[in-house]
C-alpha cells in the first residue's frame, strides 16, 4: 500500500478544534491510512481501515508512533466504509484523546505522545482525498 | 505580514482540476496572500489581495517566483474582499494558465512556470484557512 496521498502540516489543530475528512474509497480497496500527529514522525493517531490486509478482514486498526517506534495496536470490529463510496471522517482533538466520528459509530483513541497541537495530516492507500476542513 | 497557516504538499493537481479555499479574513487584515506551486520555491501563482500594504489600497497583486527571483507583477483592481468576512476563492488549473475565480469576478494568471502538476499550497498573512477541497 504505497499511493501517497495530500499532506498537511502546520495545522495548529487544539483541543477543541476538529479535522473533517471527506474522500473516496477506491472500488478495489484493501486499505487505506489516515495520519493525524505532530509530523510524520511523530503519529497521535495511525487510522488504518482494512478491508483485506495484514490477515485483517474489515477492522480498524489504529496506533501511535514515536519516531521508528509503533505503540500498541487497538482494533475496532465497528467497519462502517464500503469500496468504491464516498466517506466523511472528522477526528476531534480534546486534551487527553482523539474522537473518530464515522458513519454511525465513534470511537476515541488516547493521546498517547501527549501532543498539545496536531500539525500533521496525511493519507495513503486506497483513498483518494478530496476536501479537509477544520474548525 | 508572518502568520504562515497551514500547507498543503503532494496535492497532484493537473489541468482540469480546481482547488477551492474557504476560510476567513481578519478584521483589521492588511494583505494576505495564498501561494500555488511546485513546492515553496517554485510558486506558479503568488496571489496577494492588499487592503493597505506596500503603498497599494484594495488591490490584488498577483506574481510568480522561481527559486529567489520573483516575475513580473500582475495586479487586478477588482477588490472583491471586506475585512472580517468569510470568503471562498477558486483557483482553476489550465493547461497555459491559472483561472481565479472571485464573488463576481475572475481572472487568469499565466503558467509561467510551465507546471505540469501543481503539488503545494499555503496561506500566510491575515487571513485564517478553514477548508481546502480539490476535484
Amino acid at each position: 500500500m504505497s499511493c501517497q496521498g495530500p499532506v498537511c502540516t502546520n495545522l495548529g489543530l487544539k483541543p477543541g478544534q476538529r479535522l473533517t475528512v471527506k474522500g473516496i474509497i477506491a472500488p478495489n480497496a484493501k486499505s487505506f491510512v489516515m495520519n493525524l500527529g505532530k509530523d510524520s514522525t511523530h503519529l497521535g493517531l495511525h487510522f488504518n481501515p482494512r478491508f483485506d490486509a495484514h490477515g485483517d478482514v474489515n477492522l480498524i486498526v489504529c496506533n501511535s508512533k514515536k519516531m521508528e517506534e509503533w505503540g500498541t495496536e487497538q482494533r475496532e470490529t465497528v467497519f462502517p466504509f464500503q469500496k468504491g463510496a464516498p466517506i466523511e471522517i472528522t477526528f476531534s482533538i480534546n486534551p487527553s484523546d482523539l474522537t473518530v466520528h464515522l458513519p454511525g459509530h465513534q470511537f476515541s483513541f488516547p493521546n498517547r505522545l501527549g501532543l498539545s497541537v496536531f500539525d500533521y495530516f496525511d493519507t495513503h492507500g486506497d483513498f483518494t482525498l478530496r476536501s479537509v476542513s477544520w474548525e
